[in-house]
């Protein structure tokens, strides 16, 4: 019982038969009793296609007609959904994400909710409606602007009218069946998980993990939202990610580790022989940084006494490489650095996993299992509850197999690394 | 100088040329000296493939959502012509209906502008933008819903723009040069005018003429805002509407006849036999009111003495025969008539123009010119500077070519009947 937020991504409504089969769950729940949110993406391959015609007609297009642009391809999908489910005999309204009340501020293309004010939502819902919201759009709380959210916007959209709403739970129905333990792709014996922790996926999201972005687990974290990750082709349950285990769902205990992660989207660049000097480092990220660049990993090593020079690495997206050499470059007058190396052919392994706070052991198993795989490891990064290595890209998928093995995750072994314990 | 409002219909910002050619257009009139306000229409098909969607996903779209569905077409159109506008270096803000103040009742699929507050336009042009508003479209008045406006919308947009804005004219582009004596396809020497009284545009567009619709020319009369359709794609002058021919463009002087339309789309129904006493038509009509058809011309024959019975035709949409013909049927039991008939062969001619008030001899000419063409009268009607027939269809093309000639119409013509006046 309750309100129940769920929201559709674009494979799931991506034609006439896919709405409809939304249609359906969504009457269903209603069925069950609930008062249902929905939020929808725009079908399939809209939002490309109108960014193709963007292009054609602008160099370069963005800003705030772009978001309008964008926007109509939401407002497509959720008034087709809405028609789908009043031919089954419910009542539904749609409401764009200005009507459903999400403000944002007016950064055009990547907005940030800053309030959701779900009035005419509430009293959609109090008349007996399934009210459909457009997601990844609102508007902007200054100019009255269309805007949109960027990357994972419909997500965040759906996990935002939870928190205002008060929802039980924010359902994110995608074309996988929940969160696994490493990417099926790569590993055939990747597990599901029935739950997860919000401070697990929030690491496994940063570190290559595409079923929710870290924005939206921020978000889910920050209110106390619940999130259900479901397949909206098997209807199967899926995976719960909340602070606390669903009570009488599963035993009171919990993997070491929670998964493994991937990631081969990123670049290496290393800046050779600069001087070991106070100073030095933060020049060559303050350039980075003005050229709006963002890094992920960085490495200096050990200054050579013999010539005081050290070598900085980092990592960042390879869509960004060109831009962060040049920037680079234009700044070796003030930086007296010898030369540039650029190398996208890495990637980026992760294990995420609360219980290695408590649990010693698990750095050793980790390097011991990629060593026995042969890969070799060439930068190192950790967090509280993750560890971080970069190898060569080829390397990626054995090292990941060799780590998932290693910690008792393949879905065929009885040696899940397992605590007893109570919380987190 | 002054603010222009322009109207850019579906063909032509059809693709990205399109759209391009259209934004060099306006950054022109701009260029020009003027402030400039552009309603736009969706994109060529655009609008057809979202209700083919529709289709597919419930029987029968209709009502808020619909209107929702449908409104994504401007919103894709106006975003793009702003990014074009733009990316030739000059300021452009898109505005939907609803931001545009576009105020209407909550008629769904066909509402009517109530009110226009361009609150918003006024201060885009004011920051020395083009504002590019969304045609079709409005915000109804009690719910804050989406509406669309029906057929003809876009237009209609444009002249209450023009109106609220105060604007010296509604330029109206189009596929075509600008309103002509008759339709060239049919008529080759049909000559396109450089003025017509808003009164005869108003029978040309209710007798079959398509370039403008009835209730766009009524909102343009009503509030006195001179229309000028032209082509946008050569960029020649129009056909001004008004009331009023520009000072010192044309002599003053005005042709008896403005032009010869014709209609193809419509039906007859005759209800045959029906008993000729009082209160029998009106409950014929009646029956045909109920079922929501608009009907045209109606013409009861003189009844037969012996039998006491009458004839009764009219003509309606040929897409409204069917329905038509259901609600007659059942009518049958209140009302004695013997049978029903329908025929979809039919064609209408018609002659508009303000002279013919003061010209006894134009209705002579009329017929002569007909029954010349060896072509047959079916059904007479006519207003004050109207005559209309119903003849059989393939009867139209060599009856509107003989009216076009015969009252001196044709490009070549060196007889055009003109009378001297100031005034209409």
């Amino acid at each position: 019982m309750g309100l129940v937020v769920q929201k559709y991504g674009g494979s799931s409504v991506a034609d006439a038969e896919g709405i409809k089969r939304v249609a359906r769950r969504i009457v269903d729940t209603k069925k069950a009793g609930h008062q249902v949110v929905v939020v929808v993406s725009a079908m399939g391959d809209t939002t490309d296609e109108l960014i193709d015609l963007a292009e054609q007609v602008a160099p370069i297009p963005a800003g705030r007609e772009f978001d309008m642009l964008l926007t109509a391809g939401e407002r497509i999908s959720m008034a087709l959904l809405a028609m789908a489910i009043k031919s089954l005999g419910h009542e539904a309204q749609s409401f764009t994400g200005s009507q459903a009340g999400v403000i944002t501020d007016s950064v055009h293309n990547k907005a940030r909710i800053i309030d959701v004010t779900p009035g005419r939502i509430r009293t959609a819902l109090d008349e007996g409606n399934i009210a459909i919201v457009a997601g990844f759009q609102g508007v902007s709380q200054d100019k009255k602007d269309i805007t949109t959210l960027g990357r994972g916007g419909s997500d965040t959209t759906a996990v935002a009218l939870a928190a205002a709403l008060d929802a039980g739970v924010c359902e994110i129905y995608t074309d996988v069946d929940g969160v696994f333990t490493a990417d099926p792709r790569v590993v055939k014996k990747a597990r599901k998980m029935d739950w997860i922790a919000f401070e697990d996926m929030l690491e496994l999201a940063s570190s290559g993990s595409k079923v929710l972005l870290h924005r939206c687990v921020e978000y889910a974290r920050r209110y106390n939202i619940p999130i259900h990750v479901r397949s909206s082709f098997s209807g199967l349950p899926g995976t719960w990610v909340s602070n606390e285990p669903p009570q009488g769902e599963r035993p009171m205990e919990q993997a070491i580790i929670s998964g493994v992660s991937h990631d081969t989207s990123e670049a290496k660049i290393t800046v050779v022989g600069v001087p070991d000097k106070p100073g030095e480092a933060a020049t060559i990220f303050r350039a980075i940084a003005d050229a709006e660049i963002n890094i992920d990993m960085v490495v200096q090593n050990v200054s050579a006494a013999a010539t005081g020079l050290t070598d900085i690495s980092f990592t960042l997206p390879k869509a960004e490489g060109h831009k962060a050499m040049e920037a680079l470059s234009k700044a070796q007058t003030v930086i007296a650095f010898d030369s540039l190396r650029y190398d996208d052919q890495i990637g980026k392994i992760s294990l995420v996993g609360a219980g290695m706070k408590t649990n010693p052991g698990v750095t050793a198993t980790f390097f011991e299992a990629l060593s026995n795989a042969g890969v070799n490891i060439e930068l190192i990064s950790t967090s509280e509850i993750r560890i971080s290595v970069v190898t060569r890209v080829d390397d990626v998928k054995p090292a990941v197999q060799a780590v998932h093995s290693a910690f008792g995750l393949d879905s065929d072994s009885d040696e899940a690394v397992v605590y007893g314990g109570t919380g987190r």
